[in-house]
């Protein structure tokens, strides 16, 4: 650290910085160069997205093998444009170079939506006079449309427009009060507007109406709890203070902690991306994956009636995770002693923005990492854990999203995901039957059922990039109770079955079998074991895509057909529902099912390959959900399975170590901050044992 | 807790003490009575266990109703005693008449082992001839004999010695040191033990013999990791300070934190029991559970080999959760400001013995509870979480069983188990194929597949004692794509199934359809949804017991066979594997098999049930579990569900609460010594905000 200060130090000296890491975001500067490099030859253009387009991952590996004797990879821009009539131009800026490598107008897509196309539909849908119309069937006087408001969603996909045209579906809402919570009362027709001419070209209107609610608002902010009594006063500080400091550092985005090396990378799509992380297993410094991000995610809604098969939100890949992600604060989302890294992005006009406190840094305490006591004697070894987690929360209109990617000291890596925000919520008449397609959550509210099915792209790297996927499965030894070979019937043994290609590796989750997936390097072995180096994915909340086979969200959310996919790797696939999601008609089905699609007999055994896992949950909502959820958590975790020859993490300073025979044991790492809750001496501590 | 305190100090001065909550654990003053009592009538008894019998469930009931004008249910003891010749003797005494009103020859049923029963063992292994002599044969010289130990297990069931005489099996290991860890050098012979006449009655020896491994000893104290290095220094310490002092509050043994009272008992059985579980709901006191606890649990070793089938403990009816709970340590076993509660037990010879530490209370910041951001003014609500963890931690000879109770401010209970401690082993030779039935992870050292499955039992109390078990699967519309109720294919719904009676209530986990169960009151509506008042099961680790229909351990843990059993409420079904467990045939199967079996056709709806749900881990070992295994956690949630009218919650203090109006908000509760991690100033603090 104090080295990266230094350095840090030295650049505001001399006005000289280091390069960048290859793999680093692209700066404020770098995006600027970008948009300039672009407009030389380009004009009139509105910008989507400027962002780092990766080295090549053959290149990038060479020059992290040897970084004296290899080219530097360049650095360059992925750029995605919008000109007039909704024409889309990809391109690749070199910016070592100064020039563009790649230049493409692609017919019949549509980027995705960024905040600034969403602020402008609100101002749009209230000066709609065909709006004020609808408002006022529902109830709402044209003086009042300063209260109506909308979240913009991309279409979908609405097979009446097609995808030539960028669209916006307006999911309308009405507060009473500036401050009340619009989801409270849901408007019952939709709105769709033209992104390119800014205007409402058509509003679906339901067969039956459903007037403006009259329930009294139902708030969370202070006003709306002071009035019922206000808030609790029995809840006393927590404190947590590391007056040493933390125990990780940074060398630029490279963080070290416990034996861990991560580069930190962030982008507008997938949000946090780390990269090239690698464990240090006694000086010897072994790669483990070569990339994990959250890739693309779904939440389609369950109610059939048209329009709402609209609704099924691709988070990541129709707004961006990294676009919405929320500049987080100290004490409020993080605790502790924290790190924050910004994000930068182009805005529409080509101009450099920075969303500050993007991602946090921070370790916690852990519990217990491990304890054995020896019954005969108490002698007992007790050691805690702490862990280390970036996070990032994203608001997606009226839900958010927390994502956790967390480091353990035992070579374990886990991602947590914790939902809260608002339920996406439609208007409904006054016994009205929902025909359990939702749930009312308050009186006039029906919140729909719905999934929220994550993507997380695996690029395992397991002692090197040559791996192989393993389904594995728990199973019952397959002679019968009473045989020679399982008289009392307790058989049983990890079943694996090896993933040869695309196609026979498209697999679902077992929950009866403790399914999992490993992630192996077939050409090594453990010592010990004498069984492959591997990973293992251990991902419970695994539910169907409960949308049909055959299907709009089958069709256009690919990925979420099953758990688990294996692909060859290849540098330009890693948005598994393609690269540009808005209006995508699913037909062909773009993303993984094209790429499996286009060479199902690939080899995926003892190759460079990448596990896409689809996992989350299905969300029947209830009133506790709302008017603001508590946050419910998902969690999956990445465990060495042979990786290692024994526990990595025993030379972790335990808290209390005593052994039978009484040899004094030292090093001991003590708390003595903790007391009793109601007595004044340490009288439970070890340290008086 | 002033009040508590004052209550404490009285008693002190007057040696008076308030007489003791009807479902508090039996003080050591309860304990010498019921003893004394049983003494005046029989003589001649090992004391196996004396324990609160805990008041019937309706003259419980009625008291609490109304307590100044119903009796107060009696002080009882539940006794297990052992008499000469492996006769056990099954009493109650009430403390209150100071009589016996329960005494019997219990024929044919072993009581657990005790850990006093345990100690023994070694001491007589190490004398015997016979295993000298194997030994010898193994490669260990008489003289080493105090290098030899054994860790005594109940025999499981073997039916060539039958239920009759009170045996153990002694896994047999060696310690070329009294400080190195025997697990490294398991040996290949198994004695059985006849507690009556304290002498080895048989061993049994395989067919194929395994030396003693002549590896390097495989540790993991201090002396160990010096030696290849020492301890990290890299780990900074993490400090967590209540300077206010906790949130709770102890009324006795009864807890009141954020909404929630519980009494916390605790026997020698399950540990920790939790009862008369409410929730206040604005002012109304809202039964949920009237008990929880983990009240059974078994481990099967997936080795069919002879004598490998023995291994599968019952390690709560077997050895019992409350008298191999660990002694806990400040600063070590918890962090922060710590409750503890101790625990009191009788030994073999009648005297009242405690445990102190047993129980760990304490709250743990939870991260974030809700949050939401208006994404078109930033305005923001965020307010964090707190928990309280009610823990203990046993210790089943090689394993560590770390128990987490856990309640949250939105009303969810979680119960969480970490997995730590040492893998049971058994010797191999080099390159010896293991079938798949185990893994060799450490030369020599072959760790048996296993499951780790728990029984959970719920005695709901949603709203009152009359409550429905549903199943819950999510469930795609039945109308076909393109047809006019699911043109997009996307209707999707919660299905639930009824239970009517035990035997159809005995259901599986389904991963794919994400299967729930809802504790329902169908007598109570939620206003706003219609839908009974609810908790909901939400358990992801739900692996099928692996060992086959009609095997030894299918038979013994008939409540292993399924997910989820549901019964009616009988006040003496506490055991879901029988009352006694060491020894049982399984023919025919104890506990839940038989009381289902006894009446299949009970009513189970709307009425008071008992939910039994099984879940646990299927391990299967690798070299990173060795020579002490990283806990592994697991967990599962209680949930509300339309329970509440709304967010049960809102009324926590916000860390930061804006609106669009720009009104300013009060009372939010800021955290003022959260820290940049390389900064000097709060930066990043929302107070700046
Ligand atoms: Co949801
Ligand atoms: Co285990």
């Amino acid at each position: 650290m104090a080295l990266n200060r230094l350095k840090q130090a030295a650049s505001h000296v001399t006005g000289q910085t280091e390069p960048p890491h290859p793999l680093d975001p692209l700066s404020e500067a770098e995006i600027e160069k970008a948009v300039a490099i672009v407009r030389k030859e380009h004009s009139g253009l509105f910008f989507n997205a400027v962002t780092l387009w990766e080295p090549r991952k053959a290149e990038m590996m060479a020059w992290l093998k040897d970084p004296k004797s290899t080219p530097r990879p360049h650095r360059c821009a992925d750029v995605v444009t919008i000109g007039r009539g909704s024409k889309v131009y990809d391109g690749v800026v070199n910016l070592t170079e100064g020039r563009i490598v790649g230049w493409a107008l692609t017919p019949n897509v549509q980027p995705l939506i960024t905040m600034e196309d969403l602020q402008i539909v609100e101002t749009i849908v209230r000066k709609d006079p065909k709006v004020i119309e609808q408002c006022g069937i529902v109830g709402i006087p044209p003086e009042d449309m300063h209260k109506v408001y909308c979240d913009p969603w991309t279409i979908g996909y609405d097979e009446r427009f097609g995808t030539g045209v960028r669209l916006q579906q307006a999911l309308m809402y009405y507060r009473p009060h500036v401050d009340d919570s619009q989801y409270s009362f849901p408007l019952d027709f939709c709105p769709i507007y033209n992104a390119d001419t800014q205007e409402i070209i058509h509003i679906d209107v339901p067969p039956v109406r459903r007037p403006l609610s009259k329930a009294k608002p139902n708030n969370y902010h202070a006003a709306a709890i002071e009035a019922e009594g206000g808030y609790r006063t029995d809840l006393k500080p927590i404190n947590i203070t590391q007056p040493e400091g933390v125990s990780f550092t940074m060398d630029g985005r490279t963080i070290n902690w416990q034996n861990w090396k991560i580069h930190i990378g962030f982008n507008y799509r997938e949000g946090i991306v780390l990269s090239n992380i690698t464990f240090n297993d006694k000086g010897n410094e072994r790669p483990i994956f070569w990339r994990l991000s959250l890739a693309e995610m779904v939440v389609p809604y369950g109610n059939p009636e048209h329009p709402h098969q609209r609704k099924h939100a691709f988070d990541l890949g129709e707004y961006g995770g990294g676009y919405m992600t929320n500049s987080l604060s100290l004490g409020c989302d993080c605790k502790g002693a924290i790190h924050y890294m910004d994000a930068a992005f182009v805005n529409r006009a080509g101009a450099p923005t920075t969303i500050k406190n993007a991602i946090c840094i921070h370790e916690e305490d852990a519990g217990i990492l491990f304890k054995h006591t020896d019954f005969r004697d108490d002698s007992v070894t007790v050691t805690r854990a702490r862990k280390l987690i970036i996070s990032q929360i994203f608001t997606a209109a009226n839900y958010e999203y927390c994502v956790y990617w967390i480091f353990h000291q035992d070579g374990t890596v886990q991602l947590e995901i914790k939902l809260t925000g608002i339920l996406n919520t439609y208007a409904m008449n006054e016994g009205e039957d929902l025909h359990g397609w939702g749930t009312e959550v308050y009186p006039g509210v029906n919140a729909h059922n719905h999934q929220h099915l994550f993507c997380l792209r695996i690029d395992p790297n397991i002692d090197g990039a040559d791996n192989t996927v393993f389904q594995v499965d728990a199973a019952r030894g397959s002679a019968e109770v009473g045989s020679a070979e399982n008289k009392y019937g307790n058989a049983f043994y990890a079943k694996k079955t090896k993933f040869e290609n695309p196609v026979q590796a498209m697999s679902d989750y077992n929950g009866a079998t403790s399914r999992t997936w490993e992630m192996c390097n077939e050409n090594k072995l453990n010592p010990y074991s004498k069984k492959p180096v591997s990973y293992k994915l251990v991902s419970r909340e695994v539910p169907e895509l409960l949308p049909k086979e055959g299907g709009l969200v089958w069709k256009r959310a690919g990925f979420a057909r099953h758990a688990v996919h294996v692909t060859p790797y290849n540098d330009s696939q890693i948005h598994p529902a393609g690269r540009h999601v808005p209006q995508t008609s699913g037909e062909p089905s773009q993303g993984l099912p094209a790429w499996i699609a286009a060479n199902p007999n690939a080899n995926i055994a003892n190759t460079d390959v990448v596990l896409w896992h689809t996992f989350g949950i299905t969300h029947f909502p209830s009133p506790e959900d709302f008017p603001v959820m508590p946050a419910e958590p998902m969690t999956l975790l990445l465990r060495p399975r042979n990786f290692f020859t024994k526990n990595p993490c025993l030379d972790v300073p335990p808290s209390y170590c005593s052994v039978p025979s009484g040899v004094k044991q030292g090093h001991v790492l003590v708390d003595k901050i903790s007391k009793l809750a109601f007595g004044d001496e340490q009288s439970g501590s070890c340290c008086k044992k």
